[in-house]
């Protein structure tokens, strides 16, 4: 009989491997940080003992959501501004919002109320790009997420630096920092091709190439970005990144709203992983990117919130269910983006794209303990033929029961653990009283 | 000093008048089934005197939200077949699944479901279209909510009946029988017009007349709609009902995904309500309405789920913001379907295109009083610098904490108060049980 720290069942449990495996009256074993065992429940008493056997009838087990492309500080910029053109939006509120409060105390404030938020909704790895991020790593640590930061490097001055050298600079020195950290790894962030001069981006290259982090960027949100590229480089944003040697190693290009069938191409060859924001980009009214003939391609796509400020949540179960309706009518085909896919962008591939696909992603011996326990006993997930149809059509963020982060509890039946949830929204609303 | 029965407050009461009013603190008095007073919440206790002051700090109150368009007690079909072409979805699932199992009790034990699952997510009132709607009557009534029905009618033989007249006769007997219920209005449901020869049309709008009731029927939810009617009658479907002088009097069109601009003028001219099923069109692939160009025409337009079979929940919030965002990017217009524009169409403008706007849809004196309390003390409702916004793009159905309906406390802080959860939560399980 082996002693475990919990036995964590489920009517269903989801490993999430690649042949969408239901484990009916499942069990996840967690010994320390990690998975010990994925079985079945019924001769569990046998094998494991445990003071702490949790979750159990009309209870689904998953793997924790990835959230792979979000600033997560703007989460206090959340219905600040809404239904306005992009570029009204960013130059009348956003940035003047920014460079007026931005500092290490408003990202590490923020940060824990995105966490938060982000937890509640099942979400236990998030890919960050944003300033401060040193603040967002205490913060995301504080709380106990598991994420990907990357401070946002630009050629022009902003409130975190004057010129690309001092954020590449700074980006070091922050990829020393927390390189050997558990829960959060450094990463390097050019904000977008539009924003970064090949000269930067060789830099940022570089720079990854050395420590072996990956990089996160924006690529063509906006048709605009397109024209411009086009229009200085004479190459489409993914061609120019190609040829700039940019795109083998581990990296996260987010939207791909505006990505031809070349440039999907030359994405699937590198192996790029693709951030699906599809939410944002339809209240921005930026586009919908081509998913369906991404998968196709092979590449891997996964699912990310944007920040709150574009979305105005930061809740992956809905991109989900959004992702998968829109696809199915904007590609004429009610098949495209089915309910077992999209689940499995949420969870293992996410993983996959931000480089922690030996880490979390799915319930695996070895992996590190992020899970989640969801509630099906709830009116609007009555009756039940097929769990994955669910989760992703059915489901609400309130569902979320039980989440673990690397083996500690973070949220236990919908109360955040480590931090008293009304301080964080306390701190948030004295923020708002100063902002509005 | 007046007595009243219910004194709800609110940080934030929006009657919903055109105006986009937004009261700050403050309150609705109910006595009886009616309000009798909207207004600021400061002086209130020189004015009214109550055992029942409910509500308050961190909540927002607003009237209950319309569900213009589903089919109730298909929920017991809710994720037994997704992911697939209309056809095959409709052919072999949903129908084979229909003729086996509908009966009376059927219909019964699902409406309960679906009115849980409804009133949970702060919908008051639905219009309902499928088979024995005396069941379903009998089911809205119990648990409490307020509805529109109508059985649907055919030219072919189904479960219910075997040809047009048998379907009309019982309408006519179904509008005498709940024709002065203070819940249920009745009206009558013609399926649509590839289901309906002109004949019977007719028939359906004299019968209306004759009683004074809405007509409920689909209109141009799919492509091949248009053509078949284009074929058969050589005008599009609009033209088609116009022609046959359907148009005009109290009519519920929903869909109207393939309507032209000629199209979108003739249900302007003749004031039909549209219903607009965002959310069931993404997932079946049907496409998407032209509601941009429909509200400049100055139609009426609100929001239906669908039933859940194709959706899959009954939820309004949800269809709001999926709406106000898919339309931005479809219109490429990041102003269009704003979040003001939204609620109102999931309040005020739901009643009114049921013919119900004298007596729900806002917060007004002497309306009904269908109330629904929102709890804003949450995680993704933090910060708040605009209600409209937080309502329609940030918040969930599970931050719907209270609802009245007619002046009686129907979900009290989450739990359904004239009916047990837990047996409709079993009934429902005992006949998928059943069905799978």
């Amino acid at each position: 009989m082996e002693k475990a720290d919990y036995i964590i069942r489920g009517d269903y449990v989801l490993p999430m491997d690649e042949g969408h495996t239901v484990i009916k009256d499942g069990a996840v074993v967690v010994r320390g940080k990690s998975i010990i065992d994925v079985c079945e429940g019924k001769d569990i008493s046998k094998k494991y003992s445990s003071k702490n056997i949790i979750g159990g009838e009309n209870r689904a087990v998953l793997p924790g959501l990835i959230n792979t492309h979000t600033h997560a500080a703007m989460v206090y910029f959340r219905g600040m501004a809404d239904d306005l053109p992009l570029k009204e939006w960013l130059e009348k509120h956003i940035w003047p919002a920014e460079s007026k409060w931005l500092s290490p105390e408003f990202v590490s404030d923020a940060t824990e109320l995105a966490c938060l938020e982000m937890l509640k909704a099942g979400i236990t790895t998030y890919s960050d790009m944003y300033f401060f991020e040193d603040a967002s790593g205490r913060a995301a640590k504080k709380i106990g997420m598991r994420a990907v930061l990357g401070a946002g490097i630009v050629d022009f001055p902003t409130i975190s630096g004057k010129n690309a050298d001092e954020y590449l600079g700074k980006a070091e020195k922050f990829i020393e920092k927390w390189k050997k950290d558990e829960l959060i790894t450094p990463c390097i962030a050019p904000h977008s091709i539009y924003a970064c001069g090949p000269e930067t981006l060789t830099k940022v290259k570089k720079i990854a190439g050395k420590y072996n982090v990956p990089i996160h960027i924006h690529v063509s949100e906006a048709r605009w970005e397109v024209e411009e590229i086009e229009k200085k480089y004479d190459k489409r944003p993914v061609e120019h990144l190609e040829n700039l040697g940019f795109l083998d190693g581990c990296m996260v290009a987010a939207h791909c709203v505006w990505v031809n069938e070349k440039e999907i191409e030359a994405l699937a060859k590198h192996k790029v992983g693709v951030s699906h924001c599809i939410e944002s980009n339809l209240k921005l009214g930026s586009g919908i990117a081509p998913v369906p003939a991404m998968l196709r391609a092979g590449i891997m796509v996964a699912f990310g919130t944007d920040g709150a400020a574009s979305n105005n949540d930061l809740n992956i179960l809905s991109e989900m269910s959004t992702a998968a309706k829109v696809h199915k009518t904007v590609s004429g085909d009610p098949t495209a983006l089915d309910a077992k896919t999209a689940l499995l962008m949420a969870t293992r591939w996410g993983a996959e794209v931000l480089g922690l696909g030996e880490i979390t992603g799915s319930l695996e011996k070895g992996k590190a303990a992020d899970i989640i326990i969801m509630n099906l006993d709830r009116p609007h997930l009555t009756p039940l033929y097929d769990i994955y149809s669910h989760i992703v059509y059915s489901s609400m963020a309130s569902d979320v029961e039980t989440v673990f982060v690397n083996g500690k509890f973070v949220v236990d039946n919908r109360k955040l653990c480590s931090v008293d949830e009304g301080e964080i929204i306390s701190k948030a609303r004295a923020w708002s009283r100063k902002i509005r």
